[in-house]
């Protein structure tokens, strides 16, 4: 067995002797299990119940921030959107695109994290491919990772079931990943300490179908935020959702350096964030669900939606006036997933 | 609705309007079907038998070739990969890696190309993603995708059930994806005409489980071509595969470019060329079904699987003399596929 250098060169993505070499000293040998196997697709036990699938590519930069990398984000992210159609999160694949002179060492790292979290919601990593680009043709790594699911939630969930009278939740506080990227970019000079709300949700979300079999729609909050998720909701539902502007849930940090920048939370992705539309009826018992569970601790009440205002998002200030939320429009930050 | 402008920016990848706008105008419009919606994963019915599954990347320069492009590329590799488990290809989802300032009716062509590749096996694109880096972080346009397939086939196929005494089998003649691409990055000045083989193989595959039911291996010849597939299975099953040199199809042109530039044509990528290993009394079942079909009508046996020399792969010529194919080694193409 060829010995792997510490950098990846182009020969790693060839297919050949050194392309064997990083994938069993680095791929393998975190990921093992019975299902991955050396042959062109894995062949897997049919799940119970319908099937979902998604798939999410990653590009944040830098690859490494406060609280996650790369590898846990693109787990994480699969994960979630499984979660969101209550989807039990099975099988993962995962293709690298790999800059050559990338560290071995850094690509460890990336794939013990990818192991580490897709062990914590019981789903196994069944295939991957690897590439490797020539220096300057790709950013260091991107991955891509796809997923299928068991769905097992009893209802069907959707953006479009969103009911005049829902209540309107958020997993935790928001902005937390855009900001930790945002800060550890360097560009900034702020000194302030925030660490990505990365994580994968599947448990949170398996509670809170259990507490709330009539839940109506689940969404992560990842690029752009909760706010454009409301107005994706408002869309496919055609109603309106009313925020209350103080129920919103901001770290200080977050604040503090969205203050500086002019920049609104509500837009900053969050990688470890659900925002769950439920009949009012089933909010408090999804909140007591969730609240005593390590990732969702932060759950609260945000708004309800309306059948006044269709497709537009209103915030409620605490002095009683309303604005709109601007719909989310140009970028504000590329590369934050 | 925004309008497309001519080049893809930042913003088309920022989860905002620029990016409705853009999965709107192309990837709706091409891959429409009702499996695709707008929530976070597509929820599909159950296959009938195990699931087979399957990702690939794609970083080949340049993005269009004679024979084909990236589009076109990325769903033969995924539908050939399941097909080679038995697996009738359902769902694809495709990650699109694009580079800023891309020119959308390239991205446009790409799509189409991916739309029609589907339809051919039956298979249907029912989730993909998007992200957008900025100038110089990426070449133009990566992909990736995966699929699930149904796995029909009787008997499992591995690399691992090669046995001595099976016929060798390879769909057509080998090489020309590797040389196409090689061709068209104008840097040899060599003035030859060869179109990439890429071609969806479910199809043959279908038609040679049925013609041989006990099929062994199926493995498609991508990155490495049928050398590197040919050591991979002698070493899965522990056998020694013995070739026939003036067997192994290659077209004229593919011969004479490889003869000017030392390249072997068994380590040049194929895009649409299994390797099949079969019983020998099942192999002529099998080149009689597929020589009536469009993309195989070049199969023809190369060789056999021994118990001597396990783990090598050894060429005979003409005259009767013995070589050992080289082991594939460091890089000879980067960026074919």
């Amino acid at each position: 067995m060829e010995t792997l250098p510490e950098q990846i060169t182009l020969a790693h993505g060839a297919g050949g002797k050194q392309t064997s070499a990083l994938i069993h000293q680095i791929f393998e040998r975190h990921f093992k299990n019975t299902l991955l196997t050396a042959d062109d697709a894995a062949v897997l036990p049919r799940p119970e119940h319908q099937i979902a699938m998604s798939t999410d590519g990653f590009v944040v930069s830098p690859a490494f921030f406060p609280g996650g990398n790369i590898g846990e984000l693109s787990i994480c992210g699969t994960v979630n959107d499984l979660s969101c159609m209550g989807a039990k999160p099975l099988y993962l694949t995962c293709s690298f695109i790999i800059e050559e002179g990338l560290e071995v060492e850094r690509l460890d790292q990336i794939a013990a994290s990818m192991a580490e979290t897709a062990e914590k919601v019981g789903a196994v990593l069944v295939a991957g491919d690897t590439k490797v680009v020539g220096k300057g043709q790709a950013d260091q790594v991107f991955i891509t990772t796809t997923g299928v699911g068991d769905v097992v939630s009893q209802n069907p969930l959707s953006g479009a079931k969103a009911a005049p009278g829902d209540a309107v939740l958020v997993t935790g506080d928001v902005g937390r990943h855009g900001c930790a990227v945002l800060l550890s970019r360097d560009e900034y000079g702020i000194d302030a300490q925030v660490e990505s709300d990365c994580a994968p949700l599947w448990k949170p979300v398996s509670a809170a179908l259990k507490a709330a079999p009539d839940l109506h729609v689940i969404r992560d909050a990842t690029r752009g935020g909760v706010g454009t998720v409301l107005y994706e909701i408002a869309h496919q539902s055609h109603t309106g959702i009313r925020l209350k502007a103080d129920a919103i849930p901001v770290d200080p940090s977050v604040a503090g350096v969205c203050g500086m920048l002019g920049l609104e939370p509500l837009y900053l992705a969050c990688e470890g964030r659900m925002v769950m539309i439920v009949p009012q009826e089933e909010a408090q018992a999804v909140i007591d669900a969730l609240a005593v569970l390590p990732d969702t601790q932060g759950i609260c009440q945000i708004g309800e939606v309306t059948a006044e205002e269709p497709e537009r998002v209103v915030m409620e200030t605490e002095i009683g006036t309303q604005t709109y939320l601007p719909e989310p429009g140009t970028e504000l930050l590329p590369r934050i997933c």
